[in-house]
């Protein structure tokens, strides 16, 4: 059995930016009598980086209200405004761990919606990153997730649109290509993430080539989930794990190739672990 | 045999306003020890309308050196600034007849220019709209017609992009598709003409329900030759006349239903002579 590795794997610019900024914080913090290091949900979508993080101090809360003083990490995925106003004004100390490619699609919404344009996510609903863009989009924002979801809304002339920074490049064209249409003008940004864009094309061109794919990330994180999606639309069999404990060796069984591939937010580590794992069994 | 007529034909919004214009000039020129009136190419691109108003006293020239005053009438399709301020510098009386959905791009184009971007013009390099259009568009502009066109041209990060008013819109789609993929912002206008869009939609429709189809107009005019392609895409037998003359009876054989639709600057009167002559000769 031979094992393929997809030719990008590791961490992403921002999630390697996060952690940085996570440990200088608790290195500050440190020197400075050990006030609290919090993040407001996980800095980013894997568990053995969150779990690691907590071990070495930083505190993971779900509402502002748990806290009163200390450090705040902001999640790689961002947070809307008003969570940054009301951290501010119970005086905790914002460390902005945002990626800067998500910072970048806040500043374009906020410059649209000055413009009077109406702003049009296109994305997960509910995804932490898309909450974060529609907090600075105004109330007449609207987020889309697939071409059904056009026909229940109202659209204006003027539409400012932006895409969650891991989507597929062809969804967000699929959509788009509606939208132009039906407006009178469509300002579009591409703001899918080059690095995602890069991966998803590593994976795509090793699927194709294995007998079975291998995706190592977290369950919840949308850039390990698209990766997914990409193997099974190739109909190439496939299982996500989160570490090498997930590994099930009758998944091998007659299998010649297999494919390793590995979310942004997934430690190099976890994935070595996981080749090691299969290396020393078959 | 069955003859049946597209929902829409008649002129448009733009030639009907282009012609009257045509006669308020030559009245106005009458009353005014009658200058001249000029138009520079063909008013519109219908070989009657054109010839009727040559008959009426509109004298068509092809460049401004064959004048030296008198009234120029500017046609529909619009020209590029240069023209007009030569011929104010000549000191002739401009009546613009440019069809206000195509000055609207010229107005676009114009202000996207002013905020840096490059403008990309979707349609034909040679037809005097997209001549015109590419006047004001600065040194940087690109025409595209076809996908392919993609891979000879140097792009910006800030593309402005407006589109013929006579394209079908999935070819315009198609192409900015690909647009989004290469900049960081495609700012675009869906300038495609609504009557245009009227007009290839129930040209689609009765194309799909007869054995053959006749479209009468301008073997020139870019939104007829549009209606000869939505047939020939659906296979349906199709032909292309100027007028009744250009019928042929044998293209009738065997055929039980005969569609007729017709460009944006065919006078009712003309597809009301095809029509009476194919009644009278079945």
């Amino acid at each position: 059995m031979q094992i393929l590795v997809a030719k990008k794997i590791g961490f992403c610019f921002g999630v390697k930016r996060a952690i940085e900024l996570a440990y200088q914080t608790l290195e500050k913090s440190k020197s400075e009598n050990s006030p609290l290091v919090f993040t407001l949900g996980p800095i980013v979508h894997n568990p053995q980086v969150v779990r690691q993080l907590e071990k070495d101090g930083i505190i993971t809360i779900n509402d502002l209200k748990e806290i009163k003083k200390g450090y705040l990490l902001i999640r790689t995925h961002g947070v809307p405004p008003l969570v940054l106003s009301d951290a501010e004004n119970k005086g905790l100390t914002i460390i902005d761990a945002t990626c800067p490619l998500v910072q970048r699609i806040h500043k374009i919404v906020t410059n649209l919606k000055k413009e009077n344009y109406q702003i049009i996510i296109i994305g997960h609903k509910d995804h932490p990153e898309v909450v974060g863009i529609a907090g600075y989009a105004g109330k007449d924002h609207q987020v889309i997730e697939k071409i059904e979801d056009l026909e229940k809304i109202k659209l204006d002339k003027k539409l400012g649109i932006v895409g969650q920074t891991t989507l597929f490049i062809d969804n967000f064209q699929k959509i788009v290509l509606n939208l132009i249409e039906k407006a009178y003008e469509c300002r579009i940004y591409n703001t899918i993430c080059f690095e995602t864009q890069a991966r998803q094309k590593a994976t795509l061109d090793l699927a194709k080539e294995v007998d079975l794919m291998l995706v190592v990330g977290g369950k919840n994180s949308s850039n390990t989930k698209r990766l997914l999606e990409i193997c099974k639309e190739l109909n190439t069999p496939v299982y996500l794990i989160e570490g090498a404990k997930d590994l099930k060796f009758s998944w091998f069984n007659l299998k010649k190739k297999i494919g390793l591939t590995a979310g942004a937010s997934t430690p190099i580590r976890i994935t070595q672990e996981v080749l090691k794992k299969i290396k020393n069994n078959k």
